[in-house]
C-alpha cells in the first residue's frame, strides 16, 4: 500500500469527520444554492441555534470549504460562499443522500 | 423542511460518523473485492492492530454493512462479506477518494 493511497484514506477520514457533525451537510447544501448572508442561512434552517450555526460556519471556513466575504458597503455586507473545494463536495453529498434514502432507517 | 429531508440528513450524519473512524473506508474497500477471511483482511492491511480490526469489523457488522458468515466445515471457515447496504457504499467512497485526491493535503 503506497504512501499516496494512505494519504487518500487519511483525507477521506477528514472529510467524514467534518460531516458527521449535525447540520454540516445541510449548511453546505444550502450554500450550494449560492452565496448567502448569515440571516438567510439561519432562516433556511430555523431549527439550528445561533451558537451552533456560528460555530459550524467557523469550522467550514477553517477547513477551506466556505469563504466569508466582506463587501465594504454601507451597511457592510457579509456573505458566506462555498470555495471550489466546497462546491466539489456536492458529488459526495449527492451519493450519501442516495444511499441514505435507500438504506437509512 | 419536511420530516423526510430531516431523516435523510440524520442518516447521512450516521454514514459520516461510521467512516470518520480510522481504517473504516479501507476495510470496506478491501471487502469490495469479495468475501474474505479475517487473516486475509489483516494481511492486506498489515499496519492495523488485531484489536482495532476486530473492533471495526464488529462495528461494521452492527451497522448492517458487513455480515459474518460461518461455514460449518472442518475446520470451521469464517468469512466477512459486505451486505447489499455495504456494497452500495462504493459510490460514496469513490466520490470521497476523487475529492481527496483533488483537494486533500
Amino acid at each position: 500500500m503506497g504512501k499516496e493511497l494512505n494519504n487518500s484514506y487519511q483525507n477521506a477520514e477528514e472529510v467524514f469527520s467534518i460531516f458527521d457533525k449535525k447540520w454540516m451537510g445541510l449548511i453546505v447544501d444550502v450554500l450550494l444554492d449560492g452565496p448567502q448572508r448569515y440571516k438567510d442561512i439561519a432562516q433556511t434552517i430555523p431549527t439550528i441555534s445561533d451558537r451552533i450555526l456560528v460555530q459550524r460556519l467557523k469550522e467550514l471556513t477553517e477547513n477551506g470549504i466556505v469563504i466569508r466575504k466582506v463587501y465594504p458597503e454601507s451597511p457592510i455586507r457579509v456573505e458566506y460562499q462555498l470555495t471550489d473545494k466546497g462546491i466539489a463536495l456536492n458529488a459526495i453529498l449527492a451519493e450519501v443522500h442516495k444511499w441514505s434514502e435507500k438504506w437509512g432507517d
